[in-house]
């Protein structure tokens, strides 16, 4: 097993990537984790100019001694380089398993609407920095190396389409050609760092696209960070989200395993 | 001329109603403003409840008595009643001349979508309290009243089509219903207060957009208030929007006399 980690957004430090080597060599032996150069590289809010995030992104997705390619980090900037990446994928960029969240979500849902199978939300090598962040980093190996039913979120099933996304994230791709068709899936949210009236405007925006109304329901991460809200929104992110259920048609389906924190589950898209 | 003023976002003050009502009465004689009671109530963070909001709307909008809908302010909210006004609109609607900017966008883009004639991005009551706010507010009132060609934006044409709409705003409606057909037209972006990494990923979403490419090109008004991005973004708004508009084959036109300031010019849509 072979994993190639790249980072499309934002940097991570050196530290990290020997920190998840040695957590891997340790728990999954015989596999074997890559870092790109490209993760450490650092110019203006990104790790790399656009074009250098995007040749790192295919080398690994292109490459088929890779099982898998992770994500490093979240942060800013994969929207960046979607529409070339997913332009230019060959394939042995099919057969990989895609793994990653938060800012990810752009090439996790181009992916996954091109038909790509195995694309999934969950925690990243920079995850391993939070306070107990090995058990999310070690969550992740044990599905992309064993496809352990022990990392994914609890409510996952067999028989059911799913997805999992960043509110902000999902929002702003809505109307791209990055939009995937998620009709009938299980839609799976999460937020962190905004304020509540943003979180209210997102799900009018997502709850509003007549795509979106053909979920088969919707479920509530974490939603963590919120900044304090002048005046009181009066309402709970949850509140929020089943008020634009409500609204939409949508049915609620209640709380979801997932959020910017080390329990974050494992969602397998489809 | 008779001018009906709703706040489908935030509440105003009494003080700035009578102020306006001052001006307009010295400015504009035989010109009555009505503001509608709806603009003075406060429920959480908006001016009453979103049915409360919604009914204000539709008496102003449904009722032939009045000649034009002004939007009080911005804020947050419109999107809240957006689609329980837009199904409830009778002919008298269709006649009226309606102007605001920033939160009223979401309307704006849904009634000039529904094929009102008289829609119009412009200075609001509540900016009579900036510095240099009566020039705003008799500019908007010389539109609503006489149509004075010197209330325009400058790069305004009689033989081209135009909209105007602040980006996140627009970021946020675009694949909802309320998206209108821009085919053609000059768009119009302006900001305030938005991180740039924010305004380059709301560029993003809306240069991505199948429809919006179509537009005849992109003009940037002022992007204020900025706050500090760390790290420095390394690109000034209009070097993002450039680069978004060089991306997706959108011509970029140049600069706009728009803004969320007192010297935010009419511009009229269609």
């Amino acid at each position: 097993m072979r994993i190639g980690v790249v980072a499309p957004s934002t940097p991570v430090d050196r530290a990290v990537a020997e920190q998840v080597a040695a957590l891997a060599a340790e728990a999954f032996p015989g596999t074997q984790i890559v870092f790109h150069p490209q993760c450490f590289e650092s110019w203006r809010h990104f790790a790399g100019e656009d074009s250098v995030r995007a040749e790192a992104f295919l080398a690994v997705a292109n490459d088929p001694r890779f099982d898998a390619l992770w994500f490093a980090r979240g942060g800013y900037g994969s929207c960046r380089i979607a529409e070339d990446v997913l332009s230019r994928l060959g394939p042995a960029a099919r057969e990989k398993s895609y793994l990653g969240y938060s800012d990810a979500g752009y090439l996790l849902a181009g992916l996954y609407g091109a038909g790509f199978a195995k694309v999934a939300h969950g925690p990243m090598p920079q995850d391993v920095k939070r306070e107990g962040g090995e058990a999310a980093v070690h969550r992740s190996l044990s599905w992309l190396v064993d496809r352990s039913t022990g990392a994914l979120e609890p409510s996952v099933e067999e028989n059911t389409r799913h997805a999992a996304f960043n509110i902000t994230v999902f929002s702003q791709l809505l109307g791209t050609p990055l939009q995937p068709d998620l009709t009938g899936h299980v839609l799976m949210l999460e937020e962190v760092s905004e304020h509540t009236y943003r979180t209210d405007r997102s799900m009018f925006h997502i709850t509003s696209n007549p795509a979106i109304r053909r979920v088969a329901g919707i479920r509530l991460g974490r939603c963590s960070l919120v900044p304090e809200n002048d005046p009181d929104f009066g309402e709970t992110e949850e509140e929020v989200v089943r008020h634009w259920c409500e609204r939409s048609g949508i049915p609620w389906l209640g709380a979801a395993d997932i959020g910017h924190d080390a329990h974050n589950k494992v969602v397998p898209f489809g």
